[in-house]
Order: structure tokens, then sequence, then C-alpha cells
């Protein structure tokens, strides 16, 4: 298995053929069937990935591959869906080694099985530009059951689940050069750069968001700047503590040798978490079926009167926040406070 | 409206909300909800276009974003699917001007409303590479109706839609410096180069291919390349005669005044007509069912043990192709015949 792939075909019956979903025909036709059963809805949700832009072209092709399939999966959880298939545009700056092509399908493999969903479909070009995976990711929802990011209102408690900051104070241990030196342990820093290479969708809160969620969208642009869009859908107000925010081992140690990162941790993105709402007194019943699922979550406060979501930092005042969500049109971020 | 679009809200908001459907929560979601009718199925397809692979930069952007809608739709055509929805993620050089995106929006539209569908979502990208359209479009059929590309037999004939070589002559035509030089009028030669910019799904093909197709595919790499695809499916052979193959006015005064573009036409590509096979005892209604509806077919043959294609020149020998399908991952053309 050396050299580059040949030609359209090889790429397709090697590589991805085997990934193929029963309604995909073997990847040899020019659409696939999906059968969504009676009494469910269908999900569908587009987030591609470039070169440059979302991963490194010196990232292994496995992580690659799992993060283009988990970053949509991300959006069909926090939308209430399971997932089932999904649809892939590969473009290449040129023909991909087969080595590389190997790894790309392996995590694409790990993916599916991890999610529970198959390929369907795709198509494959090649471009002048950067390598780019294009994936559609579609799910199923019970009818009546898909939660919208409008939807909660005042009174409504909010929560997140997992840990807040992680993959973005990877990102910049995993930036060229040698990333930031900050003074903490090879374990915690490599634990810090995995969840920025392989974030894990909460596949363990479908339930839970079905059953109780009145709004939720995933954490991608940054805690601050979804928590904005939540607190928007609701035309409320969201007062968060720096304490109430859940945080890991690995990125208390980062705080605790650089305080600054700070707005990194709470605005920097890429999380995969889900951030949801739920009625006040849904808060017991909320907390049971999260423990029963093996779900960590944490109540980030309660939707008021206003507009507008603040995080006060250890002494009790707002940080005024200059790192914000990353606007991709823009190429450039944004103050989020 | 003068200048360039400032960020991903203002394309969003005031470009593409206006194209959204009911489902997409004016687009400002993270994922879609369709509601699919029992009885039906869902049919999924992705065919992405890319700036200078798919179109020429200098492209009207209302062309631009007309085809890259058309070739998705053309797939569920050919599938027997009526179009419902579709997501399409961006990805641009530099933020466009708002003249252009209001031409894009403006083609989107009217595609839209020709072809009975809407936007329900997507994403915006920066790229260091070219501009990238990428649309997953989903139609429905009903159960039981999906056509396959394999499905046809022995004795089956084998019908086409339209007629073949417009658009690739047409792309001749649009080439930069001018294009092809042929003796042909103005007209013709505009009547062309249309149909490469302004591909035509075969909408009115839907009612006839779901009745009596027993397998359909689009022609969208070359007559020659997929009826290959056709006939491999039925592990048969087809041997056509140029005679048979429909031939518009002005391809025919293209072919008169340059008999070389012969192989340009029959595996040239970019077609969108409805390559089909029908059971021998159906070709009578198929016939009326055409007529019906509008429909312009024409019997390429009968599909023959064996196997591959041919296409018989004007004196009965079969033509030597050299101008195959494109495989836009080699980026080269492959001998067809």
């Amino acid at each position: 298995m050396t050299g580059r792939i040949a030609n359209e075909t090889e790429l397709i019956q090697t590589y991805l053929a085997p990934l193929a979903a029963p309604g995909a025909f073997g990847l040899m036709d020019d659409a696939a069937l999906i059968v969504v059963e009676q009494g469910f809805d269908l999900v569908v949700t587009t987030d591609p990935i470039i070169e440059g832009v979302h991963f490194f072209a010196d990232d292994m092709a496995s992580d690659i591959a799992w993060k283009a399939l988990a970053v949509n999966v991300s959006d069909l959880v926090a939308k209430g869906a399971e997932p089932i298939a999904y649809t892939m545009a590969l473009a290449f700056p040129h023909a991909p080694l087969k080595t590389w092509m190997a790894d790309f399908s392996a995590g694409l493999a790990d993916a599916q099985a991890a999610f529970g969903c198959a390929l369907i479909g795709g198509d494959t070009d090649r471009t002048t530009g950067p390598l780019s995976i294009s994936i559609t990711a579609m799910g199923r929802v019970p009818r009546g059951c898909f939660i919208r990011r409008q939807g909660a209102r005042v009174g409504d408690h909010v929560f997140v689940t997992g840990a807040i900051g992680d993959a973005a104070l990877g990102l910049k241990f995993r930036e060229p050069g040698g990333g930031m030196q900050a003074a903490i342990s090879k374990v915690d820093r490599r634990a810090l750069v995995q969840r920025y290479l392989r974030p894990q969708p909460r596949l363990n809160a479908v339930q839970l968001l079905r059953q109780f969620a009145t709004a939720a969208l995933d954490v991608s642009d940054g805690l601050v700047q979804d928590a904005a869009r939540l607190a928007d859908g609701a035309g409320a107000r969201l007062a968060m503590s720096i304490a109430d925010v859940p945080l890991s081992p690995p990125t208390r140690a980062v705080l605790a040798a650089q305080a600054d990162m700070i707005g990194t941790v709470v605005a920097g993105g890429d999380d995969y978490e889900v951030l949801f709402s739920v009625r006040p007194d849904n808060v017991g019943a909320v907390r049971a079926c999260a423990r029963d699922n093996a779900l960590p979550i944490a109540d980030l406060g309660v939707l008021a009167s206003g507009a507008g979501v603040t995080v006060s930092g250890p002494d009790g005042k707002p940080l005024l926040l200059t790192v914000g969500g990353y606007d991709h049109f823009r190429g450039t971020t944004s103050a989020a406070s």
C-alpha cells in the first residue's frame, strides 16, 4: 500500500464503499435512499471543515475524519436527534497517498461505530484550494421532539454538559511552532490537545434533551456566544459565574499557571458540549436523568429578564472578554462580552 | 447596495434567510427539520461545484447559483424523486460584493421556484482556495419507487430525454479567450452556452420514471460513460447509432461545420438529461406518457447480451472516441469507447 490513489473509482471502491450504509447501494448510485420510520422526522445539518481553518494539514488523517463527522453529529444531538446517515463531499488539492486515505477511512469507521451512523453518498473533486471535507448529517427525532435554539423562557435553568475550554486550550497547545508554553504536565497537555482533535458528541444526552430541554444548541463557537444565542432566543439575560462553569483538571491547571487564559476557556469554542435549558420544576428530574445516563451536567444559572450574557470572575466582577467566538466568514474574532 | 458583505450574520439574514423553508427556522438554528409524509421515502444527493472546475469565476452569480442547485435536482429527478429541500455550504476566498451576493440569491430564488424546493440550512466559511458551493439536496419518492442505476435487463429499451451535446459544446464556446470558433449563428452559439450555464433538470420526467423506468441516471459525465453505467448495471451491452442520439438544431449546425466535434457531443457531459430503461412491452405506454408530459424522449436502442457501449457513426462504423467522461479526481479525461 504505497503511492497515491490513481482515480475516483479506486478511492470510492477501496476506501469509502466499506463505510456505506445499506440504502447507499455501495456508493454506486447518484443518490441514496433514507427510510424514515413512522412517527419520526428527519433532522439535517451541514458543517464542513477546511484545512487551515478547522484543522491542520499535518493532523492525522484519522483525527481529521473523526472531527469532520463529530462536529455534524454534535449538531444533531443538540436537536434531540439520533444520527442515521451522512453524505460527504471531498475536495482534494492533490491525489491523496493510499496510506493517508486508509487512515482517513479508519477514522471515519471509528466515528461511525461510535456515533451509530453510516456513509450514504457524496462526491469527490479536485480543487486548487485546501483539502475540504463537507459532511451533511441526518438524524431522526420522534415527531414533535425537535429542540430549537429558541424555546427557553425567563425562569428556565441553563445547563451545559461536560467541561468547557479544553478544546480551545488544546488548540493553543497544538498551534504550529510548538504552541503555547504553560507549566502543566505532558499528560494534561495531551488530554487538552486530544479534546481539540477528537470532539466527543454527547450522544448520551439525547434522551434527556428530548424529555426536558426547552431549548438547546451545541457549544461550537464558545460558551459565551452560544449562551447569548440561547438567551436571545428566550428574550432573556443570563448572568453566569466562572465558579459554575465546569472545568476539567487540565484546564484548571492551565488557569492556575496562566490566569489570562480565562477568555479562551469561556469564549474559545470547539467544545462540542450541549447547552440547554429546562423548566425550573424539572431541575431535580434532569439531575436524576443525567446521573442515570452517566452524563455530567452543570447548572450555569437562571434566565432572567433583560438581554445579554455575562460571566463574573473569581472576584465577582464581570470578566471583560476580548476573545470572542470565531466568525468564519470574516476570519476574525469578535468581542463577545 | 455597494461594497462587500461585512459578516456572516449579514450574509445569512439579508441574502439567504429569504430563501429558507418553514422547517429551517429562518436559518437561525444549527439543524433543520424535514417531515417526510407517510408512504414516502427520502432521497439524498450531494454534488458540489467549485470555481475553475465546474464554473468560471466570471460567470454570472445568478447562473452559478442556478447550476449549483440544478445539478443536484437533476440527480433527484433521475431517481424518481420530487425535490423538497437543500442545504448549502459556501466557502468564499474573500468577502463577496453585495451586488454579487444579491445576484447569487436571485439565481437561487429562480431555481427554487422552478424546481419546487427551498433552502433549509448550511454553513459559510472562508477558504484560501477557490469559491465552492456544496449543496446537498433532498427529495421524496413514494415508497418502493426509487429508481436505481442497476435494474435494467437484456431486452430493455434505453431512452434519453431532451438533446445531447449542447452543454459540452456550450462550454467550448464559453472557454476563456473567446472559446471555440465555429461557423454557426450567434443565436445558436448563445443557445448552447445557455445550456451549459443553466442546466434544466427534467422535472416533468418524474412521473414517467416512477411508472416505467427499470433503471435511470442523469447524464452528467457524458452519454457514453453514463450509458456504460446503465448497461453495466444490467450486465448488458448497448450499441447506439449516432442517428438515434437526439441532437438540437444548434448542435447539428456545429457538427455540419466541424464534424470532429462528435466526440464532445456524445461524451462531453453536463447534459443533465435523464437516461433510463423500460421493459419492451412498455415502450408504447412510455411514448404516450412522454407526449402527455411534453417530455421529448429518444430511443437509443435495446440492451443486448454482452458488455460495453458503442456509438456507430454516419457510416455505420463505431466511432473511435478519444474524449471521455471527466474524472474530477484525476482532473483528466479518459478514453471512453
